[in-house]
């Protein structure tokens, strides 16, 4: 079944009309019909049926049926990535969004070489995969900010499990061990890493966790997908079910 | 330092005459000139500096210098992938490289659409995968052939890492925690998943390990991107550094 996120509130028997991009998807693209059933999210409501109402060119209507799912508590789980090429950095919001994040933090770092992030291109990529994934929410998307400023307001509460990729960190799964479940962020670098003098400020901070992710050298968005895999392994909700069984 | 891999034996002064697309690359792409050095690697001598010899547009010939890196010990970890639209098995077969697999063997099962499988476009990404992340070999590249027929002769001392999308398996570190390091293999589904008679076959035979990666849905390439990433951390070779610390 279709699913849409949408921002409206969702409850019983109320009218959703969708935006132009929505409606065009579905009217132009899905093909869809009047009296045809999609399901829809908006990260608040759980999921719910809609039934179409009113099928046009540039503008759906839906009617709100019943709750199908009712919103459950998601991993509280960041990633700070220093932004990469843009099939890169797309592969890594798609990914990471499937993977469960909860927010994708755009962080500048000294040899970061793109100066730009687009935010609207990656928010819509994370929008596409979390409906494709079966989530109730998408990923907020954080304005991109240096990473000492996003250093510089840190809450301690959330430890900052930092990919070292000159190997000066724990391996990751021991690393993680001393972690409990709870608020988390993930941090990866640029293609080409972190410099001495970021890794000896995030050495001095006591909320990072320097991780290593074994004797090969991994593609940036590698090390961001294959990081948080091992941490909703041992710290997520991989111990919970799909939906299907 | 540019990585090469090549066929040759590996040893102190040996000459070595490159094929005309390794001479392209160095020669048009890289532009190196005669003098320099590159790194060569051939799955069994460890890595060896090699010094540019003469340098044309299609055949470049290098002198082997001295060894940098002895041949270390790799995991001897299969990935039988289902085969899955072109872009997300290129990427498979990239990011399962840099994760640290011995071998890709594409499986077809009764969902997959695919029917056939460039290998030979494979196996160059997995070279050019393993020139860049510092491993010292290449993936096998197994011949394709149908799930039954790779099963039916299946060594049982293989644990067959099974990811079983409708929620069947234990979850991944669960289930992993009963197994030792040592041979093993992950086996993933295409873009459908797997119908329940394969799932069926696959629960009576004693070296599958049915397991779950959570409650969103992966599509295919993320599943067996994010397994491997799980199987590497746990029971892999991620306890050891890169090179350089």
């Amino acid at each position: 079944m279709i699913r849409l996120f949408v921002a409206n509130d969702l409850s019983a028997d109320s009218l959703i009309g969708l935006d132009k991009d929505q409606s065009h998807y579905l009217a132009n693209v899905m093909r869809v019909k009047a009296g045809e059933d999609v399901a829809l999210f908006n990260g608040r409501d759980g999921e719910w049926l809609g039934r179409l109402d009113k099928v046009a060119k540039a503008s759906v209507t839906l009617q709100v049926q019943s709750q199908s799912r009712p919103q459950t508590p998601e991993p509280d789980l960041w990633l700070l990535a220093a932004p990469i090429k843009k099939d890169c950095i797309d592969l890594v919001a798609e990914k990471a969004t499937e993977l469960g994040i909860s927010a994708l933090w755009p962080v500048f770092t000294h040899r970061t070489v793109m100066s730009r992030v687009n935010t609207d291109r990656l928010a819509a990529n994370m929008v596409e995969a979390a409906e494709q994934c079966e989530r109730l929410s998408v990923p907020e998307m954080r304005e991109p900010t240096d990473l000492a400023k996003a250093l510089a307001g840190w809450d301690a509460a959330r430890p900052l499990v930092f990919l070292d990729e000159s190997g000066g960190g724990a391996p990751i799964t021991q690393a993680l061990h001393s972690l409990q479940p709870g608020p988390l962020a993930v941090l990866t670098g640029p293609e080409g890493g972190f410099d001495d003098s970021e890794r000896a400020m995030l050495a001095r901070l006591p909320f990072a966790v320097p991780v290593s992710l074994g004797p090969r050298i991994l593609r940036a968005e590698t090390a961001a997908i294959a990081a948080l895999s091992v941490v909703q392994a041992l710290l997520g909700d991989w111990n919970r079910r799909p939906r299907a069984s």
